[in-house]
């Protein structure tokens, strides 16, 4: 009997919060979005509850445009009538704009279009679009497509080897391993080449083939022209900022002994905070408060997201050009270097003529690259993040011994250099001068593995103060060093070979 | 006053529900299995503890026996009346089919055997137990022992080394090293091989010794003859569904550079969505609900569980035979190739005879193979579950990368037999034409590290959606490439070498 | 789902008595903390609201002398008068024995120091203080510092290399270097080198300048003399007995290839119940009960922490010298050999007069090592926690396993051992006799290689019950194999090139 009672007592307190509640009567749906749920509830149940359960289903533009400044979660101030007083749902992003899009197909009297682009959200997130339009991120398709070296490297890790004669030689890899490859996270260029009818369980309906597709790519080429994907963040169709924020998001791409990020930050102290704390903090508040919030920095804090003290005032601007607090760029290139001034990188050009921001031998391509003055201003920037917990000497201190690294790690790197040149200029390896490529032999490799993994892992260390393990034996100096040490060991066993074969 | 009167409220109702719950009346905990309890959860109290937790320890067969259909853990429709009325207690289990055990031993009046083996199990669960027994991992222990190839590879790795003379060599290895080693996952065979007296706190008690315990590896030989190890995964003593299905559960033995699945998964967009959301999904639920219960796939929801859409409508049957959708074997072995036909790979046989599902230039050994007809019945199958977010078009050219992957992949390993095969003929190594073992020489380790580990992280980051990295870098086609530069490097050296001593 | 809904209720209403209850009321700040927060609340927001969150901002050392033997969190039985009283704030620790810290100053009228040490928290900890001076770790830093074998090998990882001639030469590491890569978790030697005065937000201010900060290394050298950082384990400023349970703690130090142990962990049955069922534990519980707080070990659970039964028997007391129950040191070093005597292991010397607590071919030092009865001693008290959930057989089995390991795995090293010493003896690299390093030629980096990464991989493996994995391919006995192998060819093809010399 008790029993019962209570449970009606229960049962009329959830109808009374959650099934009358004022949020659920607001909810105003508009008719094309609607149609599109009818059946899509039913093939694509999966995304639809992710839908169901973003933010876009519960709050329209209007309200959005009411919010107070630091709560602001959209951007633009003006947003087409049309879609001010219905949530975001389904019709609202995959009809908006659909002369600009050529994937666009007539769809149960609708203009469909299946790829969203960072245009499309842009109408309601200007900011944002723009913003991440600098990003070199939105620039990460060509800045691999139209860049010579890159395109050399990829065949030689990417490209169909075979064995002739006495050498493995490689061709160009196919579209497809491309896609899955380095363009998986860079993003790939979508191109529409057709159409076909498919037979589905509501007749057969008209589709566009869309090369490329899927992809969630940084940098993707999108079918209206903009580049970018805001979903590889901000994943379809929950589009949740508490994903965003967490460091899984990053690690998708930041992981490899490429670029360590997430596993050096997994064994840092940030990293330990949040892993074993973070079920109690904040994920989806704006602002994002230091300490009250979160009491450690995820990947977002310092890069990204609007962060503020508990008196609200401003830390950190949002910003989605997330080199924007970044002075030197760490990782993928021979030798470390300020951050590009410009995100399209394919335009760099170094003395030789080559596309590196540095010459072979370390010396900047200054004209491309952000000047001391903005370096100085964009560590003063990142600082402030730092200054909320730890004091003035603590944060100098840390960055004096970034600088260093940056230093000794390229120094090394330049080692490195010195022992392939010597391979080169004495033909025991063809490099460029000889004609040949400076990525396809043993120790043209070796040379490679030395910055584009370890030299790379030593600084991200340094630079995530994640230092122990991943600075010295996790891919670190300790490798790095045992690389020269191969290199210089190979050396020594050509010359003695050569030497012998003169006699 | 509001504040007083809702904390009274609220702790009556939690001592109506929790203390005097009718939930605790009707828990019937056998006499046998009360006296276990009585002794162990003073030697015992975590394993005791995990029980009482557990879903055994509250629901008898009988009430298992009424549950609706699509609700249903238990799958056998008639349990031993003896079983029924209580709940599975220690004795249930351990005091089951002592005939069929050689462990089993006199215990306080009891027949009491150690191991609990699928048999054991499969009285409740005897569609999970007939799955499993179809399962090639029922069939881990033998399909390695029992392999002829696999032995000499197995000697070369966790054999004893000794230096003679010029030359390293390694006898076998020795049983407690195989015991946590490859039998760690595989399973060992248990063999009771005597009995001991032990002096306990409560008195001398008799005791079996068995040979390759502890164990619970999933291809177990157990002490009744049976095959496999339930608690591989359904970990004793809590047997819990929850972590069944999360996939840390498949990480203990599927995460090395050899079957790389759970880092692949962790960095994968699939991976990225469960790692961050996961604590609001339930983990529990039978049957398992799509976008209600779970917004992304965890192993289990691919390769397992029994798994609906929001009406109830099944997307997936469970299966306990873990490659019932999966057309490709794509690691292990030198190249991937369909599936077996048959659990026992041990029988299977390439055109030269050898214990290899094909032959050395990649040729299927079609015989021991499921059919391209089964291939696409297992993809379908599979792809019923990726429908459920994504559209045809999405799924369709996500498993056209897959089978380009699995071309080039291949097609690279081959270009790594050809150079190994020019060491052989050349008498550079000592190859099975030359009597000696493929494993056992420098260069026939590299070429192994190329199909072990890099073609196979290669294929795992295409066939997971885990790109990027794991596909590139990060054990995949760079290291892949530079390991067939290292082969063709070595192979050079020596020729050169081999030519002076000529002249 | 009904539970769940209540559980919110009820935490909600918690929070709200909690806020504004009468434990609030009873928090007594000293005026010298209150002055303090006034200032930093602004200044360093996320590090106050760490320590507003913790322990310390609650509870008085008054209060904690009161409480309960097994609930005991602070050791000592007495404590100063004039701390007694108030919680432990800003200023309680320091200021705290102003004249032992060389980085005291005059700050706004309080004698500050910047830098907390062990023997400050002894005040109030002083078991775990004394515990942790006999803990190797606070020795970190001079048994590298003094050990003239680790100097030669950390010039040849962090040394600045340059190309000379046919060679590569390294010179020491700077300092800078050296406090971010094993220093980093060994602790750096803290120094006041000088004093600046800074211009900040309230007007000019002088500060020490502290060579070798920031550190948090467990063997920090302090500026009073002592040596560790509690902060190490228990960050600072919350402190949290929680993160100092959870395993991403220990993983800041202990989870690269030269010791994998939380990897090792991660992957392991422990691992996976700790991954999946974790949120559900109980952290903070004190003492820490098995079955009840948790259902598997953490690394505390089995190194440090008071562990008892449901019936508040006590399984494992608290200890913080965490090899107090380790018999076997398993890493870092040439062969696995019985714990060291003695924290301050630079006094260690081998047969041959080298910082080495084993001969070069694998024989131990006993007089600077345990006896075998202590070796037992310290089993038995690991055992202790294993035999809650498994029984004697069980463990035995399992153990017996390790020394199998332990034995294996340094026969094996000693093949590589045999190797490098051929290529000294022939003249092939230069050793200690031929008053070379032994850690900067390549065939010298292969052989670290396999004691330093994959004999101490198997180990860890073996100790942990992560089978497995990291026993075999991830870091395991085939990559240790795939070395031996690279080191007998490399010795082969010399042998070959200098006969063709000869000749």
């Amino acid at each position: 009997m008790m029993k019962q009672f209570w449970f009606t007592l229960i049962g009329a307190v959830w109808v009374l919060t959650y099934v009358a509640s004022p949020v659920t009567a607001d909810v105003q749906i508009s008719d094309a979005t609607q149609e599109c749920l009818d059946c899509h509830i039913e093939f694509h149940p999966g995304l639809v509850q992710d839908w169901r359960n973003s933010r876009h289903a519960r709050m329209t533009p209007k309200k959005a445009l009411t919010v107070d400044k630091l709560k602001k979660r959209m951007s633009s101030t003006s947003v087409p009538e049309v879609l001010q007083n219905r949530v975001v749902g389904c019709a609202e992003c995959h009809t908006l704009r659909p002369g600009s899009h050529s994937d666009t197909f007539e769809h149960n009297g609708y203009d469909i279009h299946v790829v969203i682009s960072p245009e499309d959200c842009g109408v309601c997130h200007v900011t944002e679009r723009t913003q991440y339009a600098k990003n070199v991120m939105a620039h990460a398709y060509g800045n691999l497509a139209e860049n010579p070296l890159y395109q050399d490297l990829q065949r030689n890790i990417l490209g169909k080897s075979t064995l002739q004669e006495d050498r493995v030689h490689f061709s160009p890899a196919n579209d497809l391993t491309r896609s899955e490859a380095c363009y998986y996270c860079h993003g790939t260029r979508l191109e529409v080449t057709g159409w076909e009818t498919r037979d589905t369980d509501v007749g057969e309906l008209e589709f566009p083939i869309i090369k490329g597709w899927p992809n969630q790519g940084v940098g993707r080429v999108n079918l209206d022209g903009s580049l970018g994907a805001c979903s590889a963040c901000h994943t379809r169709h929950h589009f949740s900022i508490e994903m965003a924020r967490k460091p899984y998001t990053c690690k998708e791409c930041h992981t490899g002994p490429d670029v360590p990020a997430f596993k050096v930050y997994a064994a840092s102290k940030h990293g330990n905070i949040f892993s074993a704390m973070n079920s109690s903090w904040n994920f989806t508040q704006v602002p994002w408060t230091i300490g009250t919030d979160f009491s450690a920095p995820t990947c977002a804090v310092c890069h990204i997201s609007l962060v503020v003290n508990p008196d609200d005032v401003v830390i950190s601007q949002r910003t989605h050009q997330m080199n924007d607090r970044l002075e030197w760029r760490i990782f993928g290139l021979i030798y470390a270097h300020p951050q590009p001034k410009e995100p399209d990188t394919s335009k760099i050009r170094n003395k030789a003529g080559l596309s590196l921001p540095t010459d072979f031998d370390g010396g900047f391509a200054r004209d491309y690259l952000i000047s001391p003055e903005e370096q100085k201003r964009r560590r003063q920037s990142m600082q402030n993040t730092c200054l909320n917990c730890h004091n003035t000497y603590w944060v100098r201190n840390y960055f004096e011994r970034l600088d260093n690294t940056i230093r000794t790690s390229n120094a090394t790197v330049l080692t490195a250099t010195g022992l392939l040149r010597r391979a080169w200029k004495n033909g025991y390896a063809q490099g460029p001068e000889q004609k040949g490529s400076p990525f396809d032999e043993f120790i043209e490799r070796r040379w490679s593995d030395a910055w584009l993994f370890y030299a790379n892992n030593v600084r991200f260390a340094s630079a995530m103060a994640g230092g122990g393990d991943y600075g010295v034996f996790a891919d670190g100096r300790y490798p790095l060093v045992n690389t020269i040490l191969d290199m210089q060991n190979w050396l020594n066993t050509q010359e003695i070979i050569s030497n012998m074969g003169k006699e």
